[in-house]
């Protein structure tokens, strides 16, 4: 076949790809958000039939022959099909050395303790879900293996999440975490806090939905391609650039948790919807890595939503909403309450502040799984030290200890160190961009086209033409430095619990 | 190969073909109630590789040669399978005969006149219309010559909705609506009209959504299987009988658009609801035909929830939920408000009695169209004719006469007849039920389990095993008699207005 045959049946191979996966993932979203739940077996059923349809496009030899002639000549190729090509390439080989029956075998047994972990989980009983978690590890670590036996087996699968990441790289970044903020923390614990009383409400939901619409406008949110919708654990999913859902819950209780939820949402969709054109149906056409996404939204969400300007923004929408709740609060009172920052026992309820420490535990106790120093019977006694030790707390059960997260029952392993990861990365580009442009005159008028512009250009619209180490380099002019994340956050704390 | 590797090759590929209507159904689903506006053009494209994708798997050599084995050795299949066989046979023939490029430059067509249809409505402009009308006619005409060059044209079109229906079968039924229909319809239109103001709010959405609710779980619809959502136009659609989705709209001046757009839909839901089990995955797992169906949403709108004994069921919870709204209204009151009759220019916010007239004006039309008796640009006067004629109304403008419908756009000529034939056949139902089910007393208890039953036996758990006259016949014990619906309007009519 010619070249530009071959590129055009590539492109068409991507288009029908990228339908497959559009099909899969509205399934999946609505499931989540409107599907009755007497149907998850008609849906598992379909979603069934799709990924096999899916499994074997990838698989097809005429696809491996074309992916195998187009990384032959890619000097030929424009920057865009290149890119495409390495990438699926990689990702076939990757797959290719892992044999069908383990990959069956790996989905078998992380439903069964995806199942178990959640009565696990309710039941406060870590001995019933430690067999099957067991066999999770021991898979994992065969996964590793195959992928590359010469490999030290954790860095296997960190780069799974961030390509390239490795334990060289991570191991400082958490020592200057735990060395500058395990102190901090501990200051800030015996600080006077703030009072957070006006944030419990009751906020009606109606009331709530009016606040999300105007965030989402007041971000700059293009609604004639991103709805939000509500559900019980909030995410982000796209379709493509045209199509981004972002969800959110409602608690009447408490008026931070939706906020916080659509602006952290709304990051991950504004860099979703910002990709350029061209990549509409590429599988390059996303966010680059689970850590440059979570960058994204966290700058939205903490290094713009919770700073002062930004509360002295959006407060005056708060007070006409909820005039009654909000008597005698002020912007100031407001700010201060939603950045108050307090040790506490579940990941996805910490504050900016104590976020990475949870982060921290896991890192640490992955690694020793995965070098065999530690076993299953241990991790609950490992996991209650670390809390002591970096949060100063003492765990009181399991359900909100070792058992709190889906991620290793699922086989995430590898996937929370994203989590800081992209957390640090938001201040090194927060600190770009506040160079660049004047974010808090953007939260003064209530206008933040500037910000957009500066991130499309910096971030957003390479999708994942660019690595997460050149998009670093791209927004900062420089290769990743944990330092911005923790300057920020000790400058930030010492100032707000005036320590 | 051996009729039983036959029969299991048939079963998987009737469950992949059903994942594929499921994904492409749930992206029109998701279409109509959740997806941003500028999303149509990535739903457009998956819904155009899925559509292919079904293409392909229907005209595969190997399914064709399937369905021939199968259907030769009928004999030695079980009931089902050759139903499905000889279902599916059919489909496949009548597809042979359309070549492809007619069914491509018909979708063309609909697609233009679609588009061109709703611009003329918007502007009164029949003209601008008029040349893409004609064009998709003519390629309707030719359709029909494929299909049946020895029939009349439209009885082929009929059939397509209706299978079996001719004009000599529906000839007699709309001279017996028209004989009896629009001289009572002008006799209730000089009698006093009961009062409706305290239809007309404004009932705030959020206590509406509560009705919604209770009306279901009063009809006894199993909210583990079946949601309710939002949209401009309801509908219902099913993906499974475990996962059917009902729409409604509401609007804030008008109670009984959705209390009975919920009655309605949640008829058709529970047709889905119970088809027998066995048929989760067959392509006959669904309600038999269009007029079937609609008969089950008007049995439930009309027949149970416009009775007075329904009313007088649910009064108590509108007034619960309306107090202010409902002062001083009784259930006689309000069941005389939503029976309420009176020639209007919509059909579809015409009421019980006046409807069929609506589809009556429609089926004359389209019989002189494929008996060319008319031209596209007489169309316009001939509606208003037959308006003034049969409902006694002047129709002021086309947006409001002949324009008002999609179906013509979209080529679906042939489909009106089945809504009035519906509703006479849920006449006759009703009236086979009333004998079997004391109704009433369901009412007096909010229970209608054995309404539920009754209709499952006879009508819901064949899906379309069983043909519309069969059906007929089990549930009537009797042959289709038109009589039952017009003396059940005259009665109802002629004692509501004291004529």
């Amino acid at each position: 076949m010619e070249l530009k045959d071959t590129v055009k049946a590539f492109k068409a191979h991507q288009k029908k790809m990228h339908a497959f996966e559009h099909a899969t993932a509205l399934l999946n979203y609505d499931a989540a958000t409107t599907m009755p739940p007497g149907a998850s077996e008609t849906s598992g059923d379909t979603l069934a039939v799709l990924s096999a349809e899916i499994y074997r496009m990838t698989v097809d030899p005429s696809y491996r022959e074309m992916l195998c002639q187009l990384n032959e000549r890619k000097d030929e190729l424009d920057f865009q099909t290149r890119r495409e090509a390495e990438e699926l390439l990689e990702q076939m080989e990757k797959m290719e050395k892992v044999p069908e029956e383990a990959v069956v075998e790996e989905q078998v047994a992380q439903n069964e303790s995806s199942h178990y972990w959640k009565i696990a989980k309710k039941k406060n009983d870590f001995a019933l879900f430690a067999p099957y978690l067991s066999k999770v590890i021991r898979i994992k670590k065969r996964y590793a293996q195959y992928i590359d036996p010469k490999k030290d087996p954790y860095d296997v699968l960190l780069n799974e999440f961030e390509k390239g990441m490795t334990q060289e790289q991570m191991d400082p970044f958490f020592a200057d975490l735990r060395e500058k903020l395990v102190p901090l923390i501990k200051a800030v614990g015996k600080a006077e806090q703030p009072s957070v009383d006006f944030l419990q409400g009751p906020f009606p939901v109606d009331r709530q939905k009016e606040l999300s619409a105007y965030v989402m406008d007041v971000m700059g949110i293009d609604k004639d391609r991103c709805v939000l919708r509500e559900t019980e654990h909030p995410f982000t999913t796209e379709f493509s650039k045209n199509d981004v859902r972002i969800t959110t819950k409602y608690i009447e209780e408490d008026l931070t948790s939706n906020l916080y939820s659509v602006v952290h949402e709304g990051g991950h969709a504004m860099y979703e919807l910002s990709v350029d054109d061209a990549l509409i149906h590429s599988p390059l056409g996303h966010g680059a890595t689970t850590a440059i996404h979570e960058s994204q939204s966290r700058l939205w969400e903490n290094g713009i939503g919770r700073s002062f300007s930004f509360c002295w923004l959006i407060f005056p929408k708060i007070k006409e909403l909820f005039p009654r709740q909000m008597e005698g609060v002020s912007a100031e009172d407001f700010f201060r309450a939603v950045n108050r920052a307090q040790p506490s026992l579940i990941r996805t309820d910490a504050d900016e502040l104590t976020y990475s420490l949870h982060v921290l535990v896991r890192y640490e106790i992955e690694k020793k799984i995965f070098h065999d120093e530690i076993s299953v019977e241990e991790l609950p006694a490992e996991w209650n030290r670390l809390y002591k030790e970096y949060l100063g707390i003492d765990v009181p059960d399991d359900t909100r200890g070792v058992l709190q997260d889906a991620h290793w029952a699922d086989g995430a392993f590898g996937y929370f160190p994203s989590y800081a990861l992209g957390t640090a990365y938001s201040a090194q580009i927060m600190a770009s961009l506040r160079k660049a442009v004047d974010v808090d005159r953007c939260c003064e008028r209530g206008e933040f086209a500037e910000v957009r512009d500066w991130l499309t250009e910096k971030i957003y619209r390479h999708g994942m033409l660019l690595s997460a180490e050149q998009l670093i380099e791209n927004a900062c002019g420089e290769a990743f430095d944990p330092s911005y994340y923790t300057d920020y956050l000790t400058e930030k704390f010492t100032g707000l619990y005036r320590l």
